[in-house]
Order: C-alpha cells, then sequence, then structure tokens
C-alpha cells in the first residue's frame, strides 16, 4: 500500500500547566508585546476570567457571550474592540466564548491567546461560526485559529462529572473517527491515537475523582489532540450519522456520540485492522494472540463505557424505531466515499437498530 | 505526576506521495503564487533536480552546493536570488542542500519549498547553519523552516542501503533521544514514538528491498517524524554523547550513533518505565507480562538492531580504551540536568565501555 497524502500543520502555541494560566498568559501577552488586551469572558465566568487575568492589565472586558454567536453579539464585540484599539484577544470560557473571539478575529486579524474552561476543543481549530436569522454558517480561516493556548486543569475542575464524561466521549469520537475520516493522514492518525490513550487513562480518574487535577490535566490534553485531529481530518462517517441525529430528530449532542461511536467502530474496525490494532493498545488493551484487531478495539471501547456507565441506547435518548429509514436514508446521503466499508442501507440501518436498543457491537466477518 | 509543558507547533505543508513530486511543486508555487523561482541543487542531483521541476518555470538555478553551508556559497546565493528577484527558493538534495535554502531564506525571508532525497532531517526544522574560518555557527529562526516538504519516495531509491540504514538509525536516535530531551512533552514524545513505529517497519524493508517503494515511503516519514520531534525536544543524553565522540574522537556520524543508542536506552529506559513500555510496542515488541518495560525497550531495538547488522562496537570506529576518561569526563560536562537519571561518571564510563567492546546493553536494576 503506498502512502500519499497531503498534511498542513497549524501553528500553535500550547502552554500547558495546572495554577499556571495566570503567570502563562501574563508572560505570553509580554511575548507578543500585546498592549491592549480585550479579555472576553461569560459572567458566570467572570470570576476565573479575574483570577487568570490577575496579572495582566486589560483594557476592555466583554462579557455578552452568547451561544452559537448571534452576529449581533459578534459585532458588539468587533465594535468594542476597534472602540478600545484592541492588540490582542484574550477568551476564557467554553466553545461559544472562544467562537465569539474568532468571530472578531475573523474580520480583524487580532490575534487571540485562548484560556478554555471546558473540553469542547474550537480553541484547537480554524474554524469560526456565526449565528444569522437563526441559520448557523461556518467557515474556515486561518486567522481565527489562537495564537496561544493555555490549559490549566484548575479552571475545569468543577465541570460537573457527567458533562466531563460525555465531553470526553464526545473527544474520544473525534480520535476514533479521524482515523478513517475524508482527510484522514497517518499524522492526523498517530495524534487521534494518542489523544484517544490520553481520554482512555483520564475519564475513569475524572469520573472517580471530578475534582483531581490528575484525571482533568490527561482529559484536557487528549481533548486538544483530538480537536487537532478532528480540524485535520474532517468528518468521518459517525459524525455524519450523529450529524443526523442531532439535526432532524434533535437528539443530544454528547450522549448521541457516546451511544452511536461503538457501533461505527464495529463497522469499520475490521476493513482497517493495522488501526483498530493501535486503537486497541492505545485504550489500553492490546489484541492477544489470535485475537481480531477489530475485535480488540471493539472490546478496548466497551471495557471502557462500562468503567464509565457511558450511555448506550439512542432510545433513552427520544429515538424510535420509526425514525430508523429516513435516519438511514439521510446518512446514506451524507455518508463519506472513502469510508473504510461501502456504506450500505442494510449496514445502517442494521447501525441505528443496535444503537436504538443498546444491543452489543459486534465487528463484521471479513 | 502533573503534566506541565510548552509546546510550540510550527507551521508547515506536507505533500506526500510516489512519483508526484512534479506535480506536488508546480501546484504549490502556483498556490503560493510564486513567479521567480531559484532552485537550488547540486550537480550531481540536477537530473532529479530537472525532473522534478518540468512543470514549473525556474528563473534561476544555483548549483554550487557545498557541505556545511560556507558563508562564500551562501553569500553567492543570496545574490543570484537578488539578480533574479526571486520571491520562491525550491531545494532539491539532502542536508547541504536544504541548508544552503535556509541561508538565503535567514537574510531574506524568502518562502522554501523543499524537496528532500536524504532521511537528513534539516526541512522539518527551523535550525540552520553557516561555515565561516573552519568555524560552523548554528541558529534558530522560524524564516528558515520551509513553509513546504515535498516527499517523493522515488528521489530516494538510488541512496545506498548502508547509507539508508544508517540515516535511518541515526533518525530513530533522533526518536529516542526525544522521550527524554530537555524540552520533551508528552506531544513531541508522541510523533518520536510514531517515528520510531515507522522507522521499525522501514529499515528491514529498506534493507531487504532497497529499490521498492513501500520501505522507502515508512523510512521518509519516520524520518520527517524524528527531525520535528527532534527540533522540538533538543538534545538529549544521547545525542551529547555522540557529540562528545564525533567532535573530540572524530567518530563517523551515523555509526557511532547507531552504536551508542541501546547502551542509553538501557541507562535511561528503566526511570521511564512508562515511556519504556510505549516504545518498545512502537518498536512493535511489546512487554510480555510480567516483563520490565525497560527490558522489553532494550530488546526490540536489539532485535531490530540484529535483523539490520547495525554496528555496535566503538573499537570498529576509531574508539579506544584510553579514550574513555577523556570522553566521560566531556559527557559528564555536557549532559543535560534533567536526565531521567542522574549522570554519574561511573554510568558513563561503563556505558563507553559496553559501546566500545559491544558488550549487549542490559538496563539497570531500579
Amino acid at each position: 500500500m503506498t502512502m500519499t497524502f497531503e498534511h498542513t500543520t497549524s501553528s500553535q502555541r500550547v502552554l500547558f500547566g495546572a495554577g499556571k494560566a495566570a503567570a502563562n498568559l501574563a508572560a505570553e501577552v509580554q511575548r507578543l508585546e500585546a498592549t491592549r488586551v480585550m479579555a472576553i469572558a461569560s459572567e458566570s465566568e467572570r470570576h476565573l476570567a479575574d483570577r487568570v487575568c490577575r496579572d495582566t492589565d486589560i483594557a476592555v472586558w466583554f462579557d455578552d457571550v452568547v451561544q452559537h454567536v448571534p452576529v449581533e453579539t459578534a459585532e458588539a464585540a468587533r465594535a468594542a474592540a476597534a472602540a478600545h484599539d484592541v492588540d490582542l484577544l484574550v477568551c476564557l470560557g467554553g466553545g461559544s466564548t472562544t467562537g465569539l473571539a474568532k468571530a472578531v478575529a475573523l474580520t480583524t486579524g487580532i490575534p487571540i491567546v485562548a484560556v478554555p474552561t471546558t473540553y469542547a476543543g474550537s480553541e484547537a481549530t480554524n474554524v469560526w461560526g456565526l449565528t444569522e436569522a437563526r441559520t448557523k454558517t461556518t467557515g474556515v480561516d486561518d486567522r481565527v485559529l489562537p495564537a496561544t493556548v493555555i490549559y490549566d486543569a484548575t479552571l475545569t475542575v468543577s465541570l460537573p462529572v457527567g458533562l466531563s464524561v460525555a465531553s470526553g466521549l464526545n473527544g474520544l469520537a473525534h480520535c476514533v473517527d479521524s482515523l478513517w475520516a475524508p482527510k484522514a493522514d497517518p499524522i492526523n492518525q498517530a495524534l487521534a491515537l494518542e489523544g484517544a490513550r490520553a481520554l482512555a487513562l483520564a475519564l475513569p480518574v475524572v469520573a472517580a475523582d471530578p475534582t483531581g487535577l490528575a484525571g482533568r490535566e490527561q482529559a484536557l490534553y487528549g481533548c486538544y489532540l483530538a480537536a487537532v485531529a478532528f480540524a485535520s481530518a474532517g468528518s468521518g462517517l459517525h459524525h455524519k450519522i450523529c450529524h443526523v441525529l442531532g439535526g432532524t430528530f434533535d437528539l443530544p449532542h454528547a450522549s448521541t456520540h457516546a451511544t452511536v461511536l461503538p457501533h461505527v467502530l464495529a463497522l469499520n474496525a475490521p476493513a482497517v485492522p493495522e488501526l483498530a490494532g493501535r486503537l486497541a493498545a492505545a485504550l489500553g488493551r492490546p489484541a492477544a494472540d489470535a485475537e481480531e484487531p477489530a475485535a480488540a478495539a471493539v472490546a478496548a471501547l466497551g471495557r471502557l463505557y462500562e468503567t464509565l456507565s457511558a450511555p448506550s441506547r439512542l432510545a433513552d435518548l427520544g429515538f424510535a424505531e420509526a425514525d430508523i429509514p429516513e435516519a438511514a436514508a439521510r446518512v446514506l446521503k451524507a455518508a463519506p466515499a472513502a469510508n473504510p466499508v461501502p456504506v450500505t442501507e442494510a449496514d445502517v440501518t442494521a447501525l441505528l437498530t443496535d444503537a436504538l436498543t443498546g444491543a452489543p457491537p459486534v465487528p463484521a466477518a471479513r
């Protein structure tokens, strides 16, 4: 098999350390020679932002953070940046906060230092999104990729444990789907497997000890790599399925991802045994002698799900048997041409049926 | 154990494909909107360069490539670039050719597209070197990092097999030493382990079938990651030892690296069992039940060396027992403070003695 790929590595600095955000931010503002900093943080996270900005002069604060970045909010933030002659954006928060900073960067080119407080991963991508008249537009622009990301696990310890696990499994889905997504290549596969390794180590620790830093650090690190790999590899079959289930059937984001993932793995893994074997090892359960790598990968994910009591039935999330035909038809239209196995209606129907009822995923024989 | 690190990812595009260099170069020149291209290639590689540039307009050719980039050569190349109003440098060749393009980029900021024909790895780093009055100066500058690297394994099939294996093991040494080098972090460790995995797969195939593309592709890919990881992590103990053996005792570069590596691994691996276990797995021989990870890593490297008939005795390279005390003293002065185990005179003396005679490396008991 020949190796042909195109991989673009984007420039970004990562400063990682628990309890170090304030010092890292002050040093980074100095390194970037910024003198007029706009800090973006929602009111509810202002106390965290104050802590992180304690050694940094802030020219203007902006706290009108709204989910999905409405255009009006973006315009208000851009006006504030212009009025204060801002030369650096510091955003502290989750995806909506980072998204707002990106909206400002998109039209102004002002660099961003992102300080994430969730596992959303937006800080590691050049993807922006804006919502106008209830319609979300997304795009890709290198200007919106934060120049620097400051990770500080102490900022994440108050994330509720259920949300942390769901969000972490969403990160794991990014990793697994990156293995066979349309722009998968050996480099983003390696980063995805490293992300999966970190998340498989992290999530049981976070679940058992939500305020401990050890699990939180691994989870942040894993979700960072998940976002890097996913931004590079694009959406594979798993994300196309979840997009249909979320968009057309209004199923909840994170739990849907968690429920669908093992079934997509069972479908695709037998066609990519080498990657399946590496995934099994990354998840902490290398294939035993004579074991199929796909079976090992599915078993490894299953063991992690069991430890985490992860969601496993779409029926619990509002999906019904009667929805399967329409969902299958939509998935078939959206399925990536380069999926490791050709995606058939029978496969998708079986996959959705298993996911509906929580039937254990079984890798197809090959 | 907490996770604290600072990692800078540099922006670079990699276009990888056997037989695709000419098409990839033409597309890249267009994407970069370059109109005045200077091609740099030594006379001996001009036939390869002509092939790669066949679909690209070249404004000026420069073929005075000299090892270690003498300042006079750099000045001549800079003058040629200025005289022809050059807006893109395309270099085709090994480290000296890439190094010359970097010397031009250093003072002019002209971007580089590098087309490597060896496993040297300079194309993946922001390190430059210049030689004046027999003294080499090196430095780091982001302007010298090629914007794009075009890898085409067909350009490497004529590399002699002995040189290919030695150069590949030098790449492997970059990977292994990156695991514990002064700026080692989880990201460059993951890239280093992926590079080690690729090289362990590649080198036996290259040795058995030097003109086959499968091994050549994996070797190029592995050496690329080795260079990325090493540029980020810096020189660890292994490179400090080899620097002394090469600089003071004039031992040959690649064979010295190959000979020393297993002994440094045996010294350090017991102190970093988790990394040792991952290295063993990357080298294709995961630790068996109840086996020490360090022993598994040393055994995995040993098995690869056996397959490759790799060099194993410094005595064969011109080093003598009488040299050990001076070498040990110099290594002690240069050893990184953050090495996984404190470096003692006794350890270094034992290491050099074992490497001198080819005694099998044995991980220290811990």
